[in-house]
């Protein structure tokens, strides 16, 4: 069974998309359509979308279920008119939250994702080029100011782990691959040792290394099935002999991955 | 006021911390703390989160706003007990979402952010170290295959949101930065020529661009308000002359600068 669901925003629609996936992931049987509609801000551009949910329910022979962060009146009015089914959120929370608050809600459109609602919005980018700047090992005497330092193999997820935690969190996160050399001489390199607190230890499925290694140098030596599993049994023995928590990665997101490393390190996020 | 927040999931979190975030950046009037805490995936886990509650609801002289994704049973009898007031995501929507889609829901843990749930994972890894490989003018050979391409000054924003489209949407962004030579020369480089239609200009307030230079290069020639005025006056001009969509960046996050690109040049995210 095909259904549509439409994310409303006038804003950037990352809550209405994010909760939206969230809760109709728990519908298995249903193959979902997911569109995004951005900055739905004037009532032209809401009746345009009303007209678009009509023609997805008459092709899709069922009304589409609409999940909607729309502040402004009016346009919420207008897609009140809308042949679907309405997640709206702002309807359902709000009125209790004032209760409980006893404040009234300022009913503003765009907060949660804009620039002025991140008190540090700029540690966050400093976070990102910091990420950037000791991405591979680069520029290890820059350890002093990381958050975290992650090591593991080539290609083990510790890149994308690290941008994620610099561009979600705030966090200042550094990452250093153990390459042949390190491991041969069977210790950390001297630039970790001294941050030894600071590491953490990501690893992988030896198929799973070599599948993505193959992807990026096909038939090397890298990419080989022999080549991954020795590295990953020397790093897994230097993790274990120097205490160095870690996860296997390969069956986690990049978020799983930042979540539980910022649970296991017991590490703050920065951004509010 | 001071209240506090919690975040409590058995996943993540970042479902239950985007919507908490979005609905309580409606209350300007009230600071509030906010409180992460994923992977509460065990009684033992939940009575702990149901004491902290009670200690911060004493200390804050109020209780605390829970928002929360837990769809196991058992955590969610545990977590109804704390003294708090609580946003339960599921409980409000996944029962009538059952009745419209007439299916019964998983009820199963972590799906939204975990990794089978987008169907091309491999696609936002391959996007994020795209981005790491074109980054700042780098392998403009690659741009065949870019989706978009980011023009403007260094330090106008542009790899912080190139790496974002490729984390959050897997979309392959390349950037460009257009330094004093191509402005000289009052045209675009060839490079980019080629790709037209895939280019999208970043401008900045040039106090704010001297105030970036400024923390990265303090007393610069680079930082100096006469080249930072100088610079963005020729890249809004150049995109003027070869009709370049732009926007400029300086009251926009990088959520915000994303899905305002993808709504003008129409680019469909690649991940569900």
């Amino acid at each position: 069974m095909k259904r549509t669901a439409l994310f409303i925003s006038d804003g950037t629609g990352i809550t209405a998309e994010t909760l939206g996936q969230s809760l109709l992931a728990q519908f298995d049987g249903i193959e979902f359509r997911f569109i995004t509609r951005p900055y739905i801000d004037t009532a032209d551009k809401a009746h345009a979308i009303v007209e678009e949910i009509g023609r997805i329910a008459e092709a899709d022979q069922a009304r589409p279920v609409v999940v909607d962060t729309v502040i402004d009146v009016q346009i919420r009015d207008i897609l009140a008119q809308a042949n679907a089914f309405r997640v709206d959120i702002f309807a359902s929370y709000l009125a209790p939250l004032e209760e409980e608050l006893a404040t009234h809600s300022s009913y503003s459109v765009g907060k949660s994702h804009s620039i002025t609602h991140s008190s540090n919005y700029m540690d966050r980018i400093d976070a990102v080029h910091y990420a950037l700047e000791n991405d591979d090992g680069g520029h290890t005497r820059h350890y002093d100011s990381a958050d975290i330092i992650l090591v593991g193999v080539s290609r083990c997820g510790k890149t994308p782990t690290c941008l994620y935690m610099a561009m979600q969190y705030g966090i200042r996160a550094a990452n250093y691959p153990l390459t042949e050399e390190d491991m041969e001489s069977l210790q950390l390199p001297k630039s970790l040792k001294e941050h030894r607190e600071k590491l953490f230890g990501l690893t992988i499925d030896v198929d799973r290394l070599a599948a993505i290694r193959h992807e990026r140098k096909p038939n090397s030596r890298y990419a080989s099935y022999a080549q991954c599993e020795f590295e990953v049994r020397e790093v897994e023995g230097l993790f274990a002999r120097e205490n160095i928590n870690f996860i296997n990665t390969t069956h986690f997101s990049i978020e799983e991955i930042s979540a539980k490393i910022l649970v296991e390190k017991g590490i703050e996020r920065r951004l509010k």
